[in-house]
């Protein structure tokens, strides 16, 4: 009678090997068990289980599926004028291109320059653009206009087109690529007479794809 | 003797039958366990538990309470003038009523008008402001102000109300609607002299409720 | 031989009490098994797993590192002219420290005030920039230039100043701090000649650090 309490029936044996198996592989059965409904019904977002961030293999951590990618691009240096950049800013930021849905902020670190969207084909409305700009904002000719005069008689006036124009430009991102009109363009607004060198925040954030 | 090997014990039995419940149910043990402590103190956050996305019963992904939702709308087509599409705008899109707390980012993907937010009760405002953007970007009565002029005197002036005022607002979202001001309202601004119809991208993301 | 049924055998003892450990602590074991490799290979985002939210021990919500924070402050009251309040908005929102990348949206709850990004150095250019908003969008001194004149002469002109300049800014938000370039502040335009108290939603969102 004591071999009873001794002998490993070959059911227990089986039990030890399926016990070891659950414990360390505890998603195998329901994997094995649900692969023929996963096959005629194939999960929408296989993709979300696989990228996520994985401490050992049964403890993971599920995906997110949202982003935020942050740059400072440099612009090319102008003098006064208004520049269309769109082909800069895009092939700058090759992370668009994983967005499905989002935004991207682009945001001028200075205070006599002006980032805006417009006409994007006829180079006439940039030079309209800024002599219009220059008719509402005019330079101080005669004296007793402006006070702040530091850095010229072009200084004030690029501040307040500044403030008209805005420092910084929201452009929804759709598919991978931004949801812009057709004649819509990225343009870079020089203020100041003289030749400036820029820099651009650039801020996208969003679902991926 | 040999059948100690062969029978089966009712405990092996009881054993069997724990065991498969916990392979295929994996979950039943700890929620059954848990179920007195999480009737006393409920979980704070149960939506976040119920809403996530299955590849299979046991394979959950997490759900995450951020959201983006993406919409493209046609505004009603107007002609020059100012236009108080709040309405249009919030019964375009039921969704923001899902989130807790966001941003609400309208674009609109032409050069030749604007979004604004501004005075949402007195219609005088908006006629008052067509006429002082007029008078800020003059047409060319004379020739000479404008280069570009291909589909007409209001299409330069039109571009630079654009730059000036803007082709995007974002508005926060809280408990569900547009933390606007009580007097304000977002805008539609048509600057050109025919009807146009304009289409405005819809980008919602934030924590949903 | 009807007691090998009933003994329970040392084994079955240990098989028991394996079992239900594994069945309340299902992660006990891998956690075990994994221990060396996570000491010499330490998970690179050990944050994410424990700053998650739980049901219940065993049933955890895996974390987000996305994070939106929401705020309505009250700006100091002032009458008609620009002020910097880029002190008083950073000091208002310490959640800013928090966030890796981001974006501050700041949206400012009234049509007759503003929002901008300009000069912190020279008050000058804040006393310039309202005398030349003034330029742009006179009062009406003789009668005729707006039909709007509901609280006064200065009613208006502050209208169409908040639809040019605009009211709310967008900020990126880099490893805790405001990517403001050297010379950028926040600034807060009054266009009414009494004082006001105005109200300005704060939206933060971001990667936590």
């Amino acid at each position: 009678m004591p071999s009873s309490s001794t002998t490993v029936s070959p059911l227990t044996t089986f039990l030890i090997v399926c016990f070891f198996t659950l414990a360390f592989f505890p998603s195998l059965f329901h994997t094995i068990i649900w692969s023929p409904y996963n096959l005629v019904f194939p999960p929408s977002e296989p993709r979300s289980i696989t990228s996520g961030w994985c401490a050992s293999p049964n403890s993971c951590v599920a995906p997110s599926s949202m982003s935020w990618t942050q740059k400072t691009l440099t612009l090319p240096s102008h003098s006064r004028g208004s520049y269309l950049i769109t082909d800069h800013i895009v092939q700058s930021l090759p992370e668009l291109k994983t967005y499905k849905i989002g935004l991207l902020h682009l945001f001028i670190q200075h205070t006599s320059c002006a980032l805006s969207l417009n006409e994007n084909w006829d180079s006439d409305v940039r030079a309209d653009m800024s002599d219009a700009l220059d008719r509402i904002v005019p330079e101080d000719k005669k004296g007793g206009l402006y006070r702040h005069d530091a850095e010229g008689s072009d200084d004030m006036p690029a501040h307040v087109k500044s403030a008209l124009v805005g420092a910084s430009v929201s452009i929804p991102i759709k598919d991978g690529k931004l949801a812009t009109g057709t004649w819509q363009g990225i343009w870079y607004l020089e203020f100041r007479a003289a030749r400036h060198s820029r820099k651009v925040v650039a801020t996208m954030q969003g679902e991926k794809m």
